[in-house]
């Protein structure tokens, strides 16, 4: 495989607020050419720095990807340090300041004097139209180096990168087809997932397979190496067929959907209708469930009922029940369940009822603890579950649940 | 101003999947202590350029740190790359493999071989005890370069700094005291706020201004650089208070709180209660609202009322106002609002209709159209918006806009 690498010039990214994330988009489209991204630098406004760093990149990589540093102001040195690393000239190219001109002139604006550094450009490089901006790129070759210089807004380096890097790249590279496939799982922990997969897909050295955990979600992500697309994905069909066979209940997508798709689909598919009620996640599952396009054909409506009294009066909890169990509790769960089914004429409703902290945990009852319940027609049941963490994550993981409970049940 | 360098290590890095997030805490950490990052690498398990980048940062920057690559692993090339540049021995150190024994003996597991490698420790380093992990670090003084080895898992990095390294480099820069401000932002484009901000943030070079745009809010960082906090918390207070006189009543928080906790605050603070009634937000709002902890207090429901039979039947909008002016329109959000507020009995209610996309759009009522109102005892008030984006951005636009005209009344 071809290795590259990525360099991300601006002093913003070496602040504590902002993370390059160019490079996550690049290493995606480079692996999927065939591409391995070795090593990424963020290098701000200091000249002896990037120099180095262009100096050590050109020498050990054979593709070298620069983002950002092209615009018009002092701060943007790209340009001027890759001439020198490269002892090449820079060339103001009267086409590209026109085309600048004419940009500034079509908002009735003067040009900036500034702005013509945008203008110059490296002798023997080919400049990379930015329809999308002020800042063309460049594409350099330097020995057996690849090198391309990218503007820094996303918007106008990805369209570059598809349009005018890409194709030479693949040239480059020859017939190799990456292909990728994404396990979406829930229900599982971390160590358990690896304790069941890891057995199955050490045995894979093509298709490679790589984990990620968050918020409760896993994701295997299966990436297969070929010649041509048809074995590229019988090698994905091996593995994931086999990791089926251990993980098989526990993965609900095999195609890169959210929780709340899959379950979305599944209702639209069956006809049938949802309606939620939540006290501690607070209009979090029904903003999930909504986050879906389309979701009115099968969401009805959603109740946040946080107080006792709601619950008594939109779901008609009984007091008793509230005053013997208490609001977390499942008879409570189950009750909001099947009110808010009532109240809506769903197929299905879910209550959700639990402690989210910081405050109001007690030893009986401790932060973390949370009752869901899904009621039907004919029946309603109710899972206790307890989730670590802060208020936030314990929110996030009671939808997730929930979530995945209807989605089992519609299975 | 002394110079870091951070090298994150690790393989999953350079994968289109996961990005380095600790170096955004170790700059903030760093900045604290008034040290600038110029440079950061992220490194997978390839040696040659491991080496290289070791090399490379401790010639330029006073301050080295690495973190990840101190697990048990062969592709944990840490310790081995950092003892070659250094041209030092690693020893077993027997104090730190009887620890590693005796943790994993606690757990009722034998020590497997591999863990032993994380007992190596280099000659004239001082290691760094980790409560959290079996990795410990390292602290390396080497020429006028300090280095400091850590561990990649956040909760086991953070602790390790703050505990053995902070002191060091403090006791190294000397008297610097970095303070930072924070002014958050809602209701102004990007280019309103430069325009209006510039004139005064680039009279002063001390405290240094940087903005940050993220979902329509702006959050401008102000950072101050002296010997003593009365002197930065002056330099602060000057150039705040100047920025007030142009951004006065955007500006919605001073001390980096949340929209929903600043309007979470002016509720608790008055006595005042809240809830919500939501189409095309579906729940979010109320999810919002509830991230607070304690907002149990004020927030008494919410209703998600996607279909017109149920902001008839909850709400008691009249059939012949959606008839006449369709679901999405500003009388529905008004009788929405008030239909909330009187189902709650809560000082408060906010309604909101609009069209979230990506379907659903028309040319009299596009996506992106929305009407949020705001109704107490006396009134009922509603704002026509329409958002840029997709469904997602704008939902989050739509929230984020009914906090901010709530707190804008309650102010």
């Amino acid at each position: 495989m071809l290795n590259a690498e990525i360099i991300a010039i601006g002093s913003e990214m070496l602040t504590p607020f902002r993370v390059d994330t160019n490079s996550l988009w690049l290493t995606e489209r480079l692996n999927s050419i065939g591409i391995d991204v070795k090593l990424k630098t963020v290098v701000g406004d200091d000249e002896s720095r990037l120099e180095e760093t262009i100096r050590d990149a050109i020498k050990r990589s054979e593709i070298v990807i620069s983002t950002g540093g092209l615009g018009p102001t002092e701060d943007d040195i790209t340009r001027k340090i890759f001439a020198r690393v490269l002892k090449r000239r820079l060339i103001l190219d009267d086409g590209i300041l026109e085309a600048l001109k004419a940009r500034f002139a079509k908002r009735n604006m003067p040009m900036p004097e500034i702005n013509a550094r945008q203008a110059l450009v490296m002798e023997r490089a080919e400049v990379l139209p930015n329809p999308n901006g002020t800042a063309p790129g460049m594409l350099i070759a330097e020995g057996k180096c690849v090198i391309a210089m990218l503007p820094g807004p996303p918007r106008e380096m990805k369209p570059m990168f598809d349009a005018s890097v890409a194709p030479v790249l693949k040239q480059q590279v020859g017939d190799v087809v990456i292909l990728r496939r994404k396990l979406s799982i829930f229900g599982l922990t971390e160590s358990r997932t690896d304790e069941l997969a890891a057995p199955v897909y050490t045995k894979f050295q093509n298709p490679t397979t790589t984990i990620l955990f968050k918020d409760g979600n896993i994701e295997l992500h299966l990436t297969a190496q070929s010649k041509t697309d048809t074995e590229a994905n019988r090698l994905l069909d091996e593995l994931s067929g086999q990791l089926d066979e251990v993980l098989g209940e526990y993965i609900y997508s095999r195609r890169d959907e959210t929780l709340e798709g899959v379950v979305g689909e599944l209702l639209r598919w069956r006809g049938y209708s949802l309606a939620t009620a939540e006290s501690c996640t607070g209009g979090l599952l029904a903003g999930r469930v909504t986050e879906v396009p389309g979701s009115s054909e099968y969401f009805l409506e959603g109740v946040v009922t946080y107080s006792n009294e709601a619950k008594m009066r939109m779901l008609g909890v009984p007091k008793e029940m509230l005053d013997e169990h208490g609001a977390v509790s499942e008879p409570v769960a189950c009750a909001m369940a099947a009110g808010v089914r009532k109240l809506a004429g769903s197929t299905f409703g879910i209550g959700i009822t639990g402690v989210a902290g910081p405050g109001g945990g007690t030893e009986e009852k401790p932060v973390g603890l949370v009752y869901i319940a899904l009621a039907d027609e004919d029946n309603v049941t109710a899972r206790k579950l307890i989730f670590p963490g802060d208020r936030q994550f314990i929110r996030t993981l009671t939808v997730n649940s929930a979530l995945d409970l209807l989605r089992r049940r519609l299975n």
